[in-house]
């Protein structure tokens, strides 16, 4: 178990084997009578039923969402809030949220909202969510194009990270999970960029063990940032957002026809290839790195028509940029990140522009 | 100036006479260049201009919202976001609440979600929101017809009370405010109470020292409440809801056509009829506190065709009830409040169908 402790609060984090179905678990962590749990499509027939048997002793009611980022919308938000009204859910109801990012980024949202704030456990089913979404309490939904941008600090009060959910997990979203921890790696542990590279068969092979290692390791990372820095504010947790900025701009501009984590993946190849042109990486680094992504399937190239225009719009867009000028997070060396503004946007267009 | 100390954070509360257009207070408050006010129609054409001549060398935008707290609902919060990212406010803007409790829910509602939270200030011009809704860092919106039902606690930066926006008071409106004072007394100052049944002329004539006393004594007994429960999870926090959980319900059932504090000015009567009903107060007691709210043009009751079992289950959807009981805040004494949940359904019924 892991522990992600804040000043004023502290949660848990259960990393293991056919732990989401554990009743002494889930006792441990709900004091109330009443529970709501929101999915969304495709996990409900693989998985409700086995959740909602732990909690045949409470009032337990479903939300079951549309699946995909497209529906990161207010209205899925309002679907919750509507649901736990209507089923008459007081102040001290528990939501839990099993899905991925975008189920656990809505029900954490409801829970900030819902009578002013109620507690949420999530249960991530991605690779993904496990890794990334389900920790640190970032809650929110897109609002038209713009990614994240209404939201709240809400954290949880519990994460349950099952690896057993990641024997049903497509290949294309698997792999698109891996993107997220290779960021770990590249930002902050050369040690882990290495051992990526050396048990790229293992990890396409899903072997548990090495499955259980890198969430950990990768959830250790996160809360190493997130911990110095709980609202986003001191630049620490920023550090986080490597390759975001280009990958969140590719999918507004898509519309968010990509999978987060091959945009994530485009853009920390295109900070990479950024850092190298402005003399950090070596011509190795990048190498090595663009070697790791083509092993793993996440060489992504946007689509040749993109509109680099509006790409730029959106990367000055960001929440991040506290004036106009673009801020980005660029690699001193492999595992070694820093954040920056000062990059001319002309050289940022150039980068983009360059369909490596 | 007083000060309301959380764990971990704190923010100042300016009182006094025409300081809401003092450029040097707000240059110690704002440090960003971008900022957003958020008023209504009824105040715009008052004070909106002198506010915003003060920010001449910023980015000032503004949102005027239509009055009333039939409008406090999720569309009016939309307009603050969608006015905040068409301006592209950065996540460094500041946003300014200019008007009574209906704005200042609404603005720091939307303050606390945009880009998952933005910087605000509480400039409060009725009576009610600067004895109450300004400070503690409630927000939120209602929700068809339940209360505060979507919500966040987010705290302001700082709040600027300027006794000069009284002057511009309607008399009704003034007087409902007067209920939140009235109710500082009953819950926890005896000797206030004393003071206002002695001060009944000089208050409803406006004299300014009067009302800057009055004011600062209930901002002390607020902030008295609210430093011990943050959260509204303690039951400390709960007691300031004497009167509410009739009164909100009363709000519900005439679709907000009642102004708040007479609302609540109907739901202390209440409270203090069940408090005499069982025990605790005297008959005494009761004629006395009936005595202000009548001299002070607050003794109202509710239109005879009202549906009781309606306002009963209004009450019963109060956010303060865990079960199905229905907590109520009495008085054991004028100056001593607690809560309970253990008065039987059958007799809040008897007390709210007594047309008093």
């Amino acid at each position: 178990m892991l522990t992600v402790s804040f000043t004023h609060c502290s949660y848990p984090i259960h990393i293991g084997h056919s732990i989401f179905e554990n009743q002494a678990l889930w006792q441990s962590l709900i004091a109330s009578s009443q529970v709501c749990i929101v999915t969304n499509e495709t996990i409900a027939p693989l998985y409700l039923s086995q959740l909602t048997a732990v909690f045949s002793g409470h009032q337990c009611d479903t939300v079951i969402l549309p699946d995909g980022e497209v529906h990161k919308q207010l209205d899925a938000w309002l679907q919750i809030i509507n649901t736990l009204a209507e089923k008459n859910h007081r102040r001290n109801t528990t939501l839990i949220a099993l899905g991925g990012g975008v189920v656990g980024d809505l029900t954490g949202f409801a829970a900030a909202c819902y009578q002013r704030g109620v507690h949420f456990i999530q249960v991530p089913t991605t690779l993904l969510a496990q890794v990334d979404a389900s920790i640190g309490g970032k809650t929110g939904v897109n609002y038209h194009e713009m990614k994240n941008f209404i939201g709240a600090f809400y954290q949880p009060k519990a994460v349950i990270i099952d690896t057993d959910f990641l024997s049903s997990l497509p290949e294309r979203e698997f792999r698109a999970g891996l993107a997220e921890v290779i960021k770990y790696a590249l930002i902050r542990d050369k040690a882990f960029f290495d051992y990526l590279c050396q048990h790229v068969e293992a990890i396409l092979g899903r072997s548990s063990d090495v499955l259980a290692y890198i969430i950990e390791v990768s959830c250790r990372t996160k809360i190493y940032f997130i911990e110095q820095d709980q609202f986003d504010q001191t630049g620490v947790r920023a550090l986080l957002n490597f390759g975001h900025t280009f990958g969140h701009a590719l999918e507004s501009v898509l519309h968010y026809n990509i999978l987060h984590g091959e945009a994530v993946a485009w853009g920390m190849r295109k900070a990479c290839q950024l850092s190298q042109y402005l003399g950090y990486l070596s011509e190795d680094n990048v190498t090595q790195v663009n070697g790791l992504f083509k092993q793993l399937g996440l060489l992504i190239s946007p689509p040749v028509d993109i509109e680099i225009d509006a790409l730029l719009a959106f990367m000055r867009n960001d929440k991040k940029n506290n004036n106009d000028a673009i801020a980005v997070v660029l690699l001193k060396n492999l595992g070694d990140a820093f954040m920056t503004n000062e990059v001319a946007s002309s050289l940022i267009k150039k980068i983009v522009s360059d369909f490596l």
